[in-house]
Parts: C-alpha cells; structure tokens; sequence
C-alpha cells in the first residue's frame, strides 16, 4: 500500500529522472506512471515506477525507473492461454543498474533486503552499462536492482498481463493498493 | 543504390543525430544503422536510417532517424501467412515530424518530392510533438518526413518483414543495395 501523496511524489521524481536520461515525457503523461511496491509497502526498498509508451493485445513498450538502490523482486512471465508468455528485452539507458539472473553466484556489487533471502533465489550478477541489453524467454527469472544513482532502462515486449506474473516471494501483490491520507 | 562511403557517413551523422535526441548508442552500434534508399538511389531526399534494438519473431524496437527534410515513402505492412501484419506504433524523440494518414488534404508544412505526386496519396498532415505518438494497424497507408532540423523517432511493432511491405511508388526496392566505390 502507498498513499496518494507517495504515488504522486514519486510519479515526479520519476519523470524528472527520465528527463535527465535524455527520455521525453510530457507534462501530462507524470500522471499515467505507475508506481509499483509489490504489496510489501517499502516502495524504497522493493519497488519500480513505469512508463507505459505502448501497450497492445501484441507488444508493449515501456521505460522502467527505479530509485537509488531500489530493487525490483525476482519474477518470471508464464504462459497464459494461448500466448506462450512475455518474451522481454531491457535496454539500460541511464545510471547504475545489475540484474540477477541463472547461472553461478557471482554477486558482488548488489544486496538482498533484509530478511529476504528466500526471495532472490538468483546470485548471477550482470552489472550493464547504457547501451547494454538482455532478452529473457517466457518462464526465465529474473531481477534487477539500481546502484546509488539510480537506473532508468527500456522494457520492449509481446503483450503484458502484469498482474500474472510469477514472483519467488509469496507475500507480493503485482497490484498496488493506492490509500487516500488518513 | 549507395556507395559504401554515402553508407558510412549516413550512418555517422545518424548516431550524431541519436545523440543529440538523448538516445544512447555504443560506437560498436553504429556499424548496425541500417541506411535504406529504397532502391530509387537518392537517400537525402527519400530515405531512411533506421537502429534495431530488438528484433524477434514476436516483436520489433527501433529508432529511426530522418535528415533534414528526408522523406520515408507512403508504405503499409500487409498480412503474412498466420500474422495479421504489423502493428506499429510510432513515438516522435526530437526533431521537426510530420506524418501523413488517412483524412482530408490539410497539408501546409510538408511537401511531395519533385515527380512523386502518384508516389504519396495520402495528404493528410499530423505535426507530432516529441512524446506524441500515432499507432498503425496492418494495411493502414502512412508516410512521414522531417523538417529543417530533420526527426528522431521510436517505432515500436509486432514483428517486422520489411522485405515483405507495400509501397505506393512502383519504382521502390526495399533493399538497398550498397557498392564499392568505382
């Protein structure tokens, strides 16, 4: 859960760390990011704010920003019916940005949260640069995590069910609850 | 039909133009800007250059690039086999663009090459702003072409078979040719 003026501050810093990587966004597109704490309501921990560009019945484009040593949990994309699942490519526009995916543990430059090692089961680090991409298959986990600037990247993919995807911690909910001020 | 020399520097003073937008490209990337001139030979007037980022059987992620009052020729995606054809979105970065669709004749800043007037029938004038964007279903005729500054632009489809697009102008090679220098 996060709070009107949480979304709405975050929604901000997301825009203006988009248009400091050289990604154009209008004024009255700040208000059609969404911003994602997974349920576990420490968006500063875990969390990711997004930027829908496009999103169809067949592709999706979106620009993801992740604050200072944010992380965004481990999940994969299954099948859903008749679509053979998320076929996904990151592209790594700005700042500090490692994901995690299988292979050895080699994990040097990141951190799993505190109490939350059940969660990240993936330890193979690649730290990218901008410019860097990676493409996952349906089913193949990942995560990734932003270093002490931050990380803005590109997310290009078949179309997006959000709410179905796989995550290794039990206790997340893909869909934000969003709470007025008590 | 370009020499190998014209194809080089299209491609250098396309990564300049990315730059300039704010769009990161690697130098080991600008070997990979496609420079197309459509087979009529004449890539300043009609032409395109165009980075792949992604590329699957599934979905497509490109930046396109016009120079200075370059046009791309009035095409459309057509259905292929089971794929009902491409869908494209399209999303203005930096530059003067302008995109030409179905609709009464309205144009005022665009212009149609010497000769072509039976090459470009739509008349219909969109002036996109950057983060404007336009979406294209399959069969659905468009063409665009950049002012003074000349444009940088996403596109963001379905899979892509270039080879395999209409065009209105009979004379159109999809596939440039590019030869030695004589």
């Amino acid at each position: 859960m996060i709070t009107r003026i949480e979304k709405s501050k975050a929604q901000q810093r997301a825009a203006e760390m988009m248009r400091q990587a050289g990604i154009q966004i209008g004024d009255h597109e700040i208000d059609l990011i969404e911003v994602v704490d997974f349920g576990l309501s420490h968006l500063e921990t875990e969390g990711v704010q997004v930027f829908t560009m496009v999103s169809t019945q067949r592709i999706a484009a979106k620009v993801l920003v992740l604050f200072p040593n944010q992380t965004e949990p481990e999940h994969w994309h299954p099948q859903v019916g008749d679509d053979p699942g998320k076929q996904e490519t990151v592209r790594h526009i700005w700042g500090d940005l490692r994901f995690y995916v299988a292979g050895d543990d080699n994990m040097k430059e990141g951190f799993i949260a505190q109490d939350k090692e059940s969660a990240y089961t993936l330890r193979h680090e690649r730290v990218l640069k901008p410019g860097d991409q990676l493409t996952f298959e349906p089913y193949e986990k990942h995560w990734f995590q932003a270093g002490p600037r931050g990380a803005v990247l590109y997310s290009f993919s078949t179309t997006v069910r959000d709410g179905l995807d796989g995550f290794t911690d039990p206790d997340i909910q893909r869909i934000t609850v969003v709470k007025d001020e008590d």
